[in-house]
């Protein structure tokens, strides 16, 4: 038997529909040597900004070659163009909707094209469930060999989302809440590398969200007591609130958006 | 290795119990080469009507062969036969309980046995998990290369679920809504098949639900405001009821059952 | 291609976020001949007990030799162990925290290990993920063909949890719900082997749970009138209390820790 074909999928499906087993038979009729992985389809729908952060941290540590497949596409049927590309190794196609932002952002050696050539580009059968009218071929076509280049043309530019970044101001480096997860974590766009540089020592850092303190940066959910928050540098390399064994979510009632501040102090002072 | 057995899984299990994972451990231990594909886990308990729906919808585009577990079952236990199939290529393996109307209707080729041959079908080792017991050892033995025809004899007749079917009444052609899916959008029983032949043109064509206009069939979601509610032809074929950007479940207060409204116009008049 | 090594996955994690995908990644990355089968990623936050729950019951199926990595690990980051073992011809990967209570018990021929050896585990790279980034890598390596025995030493003892037990107290054999699945099935810790050698006959059983009768054991759940309350032996072997056709936990208001009693009675006497 030939090599499987590692595919993986993201969409906003959910899988209480047929919109995901219809697209999962589109892909193995057309390449019976795909193996699919479900990255997640329960993003909120039409929610490109998670969708594209929950992209980019799920699709780091796949074999180099994998392609990732994204449909949360709120302009399906639009005139909005469908992007294919190599980035870092790994092979994404998706809507040109800003879903691709953190992977492109992340990642250097970056290859693009609009996917548009109509030898491979099926004329849709449907105007809202391009998953499996062009998506699904598409993906097979790439799987079974058709060389990105041979998709369409390099795009002068894409969609990249307009995402906050932390800002510095005197002694506070202040960001925000980017993400939720489900144990109620609450993931903030600050990454320890920018924080490393800006502060003396990480033990003087003290963290607070939404104007609550949160005390010091700890190694992990368990250093303080039951049901206490914290913060901390959490398995993506991002300053992250938490509460160990709760929810931040729930006991801080914050969510994407809420305000993240570390003030750095004097070493050892007290918080 | 031998070539894989493609065969996929359609439950109201949930995928939170250990019954799914059950179910595809007797069916790789029975036939290692069995490739498992969710269909869904996520039908509501007992709602053979919905699952009827997505099992029909989700099949269309698998590989021919592919053969197709359905256990969506309130009868277990008692004297409910089980049905073996092959319906217009794709093979199906589920109770006698209507699951199958949608496909048996939509389809040619039809070729049904009643699973009876007690060389294939185990003694059930429980009386409420024909999931583990009966249906993964069955579709191991239809995998493994046993003919459906040894399983057991033709039915005389099988169950077919009494669905509501569109009705015309002048200038009104009457539906209802037979599925919400995750995004709110409304389906419902009206092919676009039955509209086409009815209608002068298809942009004379007037919709409603449950009372509530919602105006010409548009091509796609974006082709009306955001948060407006619209009617369109579905990647089913179906008339579907939606909001763009939203759920017309909830923006209607519309659900299964919700009468569809279909008015002809004379060409060119105004809704 | 060589032959597929079967892996599953129990955790915690849901699958909105990342993290399961992420673990699949690794997995995949480090082993390609890894055929990945999900039990459930639904486990209640650090629930360990609904974890062993589902463990026992959904593992006991599989073709020998699969391996089974667990992570639902409140302890993470802490020095919580992690073990490794063969358990009747299963092999497990997990936590130290309990979840193997139920398989430990249930199956002969057991060897376990501490997973120790800096050859095969990584220096994690969080404090916070050992899922991505100690659990995956390891059960690649055993996956690859690492004896168990090489990953570290046999432990002096290892974690069970604290599980109740049914008592028998004159004609009263007492237990409680231990776990509840998706249709509100109340599942009692009192095994059927328990109950045999106890009455003098099965028929001659009265059931209920917290103080609300549910009368004689049945066969199945359509044995009762649809929305009637009623036990049976469920198709783990364990007395159940279940309503047709809807939820017990609901129509019993009910749940884990509530108290399940069965009364003998003189054959044939009245409920």
């Amino acid at each position: 038997m030939a090599k499987r074909q590692l595919v993986t999928l993201l969409t906003d499906f959910s899988t209480r529909d047929p919109y995901v087993a219809a697209m999962k038979g589109v892909l193995l009729r057309h390449c019976p040597r795909a193996e699919i992985i479900d990255i997640t389809h329960e993003i909120a729908p039409q929610d490109v900004l998670s969708a594209a952060f929950v992209l980019a941290e799920a699709t780091r540590s796949f074999p180099d070659g994998t392609l990732h497949v994204v449909v949360v596409d709120p302009g399906v049927g639009t005139d909005r163009r469908i992007l294919a590309g190599d980035i870092g190794g790994q092979r994404f196609l998706c809507p040109d909707n800003g879903v691709i932002t953190f992977v492109a952002e992340s990642r250097e050696q970056r290859e693009l094209v609009v996917v548009s050539n109509s030898r491979y580009v099926p004329a849709a059968t449907s105007r809202t469930f391009h998953g499996r009218d062009i998506f699904a071929p598409v993906a097979a076509h790439i799987l079974n060999g058709v060389d990105l280049a041979r998709l369409g043309p390099r795009p002068k530019a894409f969609t990249m989302l307009d995402v906050p970044r932390p800002v510095v101001a005197g002694e506070v480096l202040a960001g925000q809440i980017v993400y939720v997860d489900r144990f109620g974590n609450l993931v903030s766009n600050i990454p320890i590398a920018a924080v490393e540089p800006w502060c003396a020592a990480l033990d003087a850092v003290r963290v607070s969200c939404d104007g609550r303190e949160v005390g010091a940066l700890q190694g992990t959910y368990d250093f303080v007591e039951r049901g206490a928050a914290l913060a901390l540098v959490n398995s993506m390399g991002l300053i992250e609130v938490a509460v160990n064994g709760g929810s931040a979510a729930a006991v801080l009632d914050a969510g994407v958006g809420a305000t993240v501040r570390l003030r750095r102090e004097a070493r050892g002072a007290e918080a």
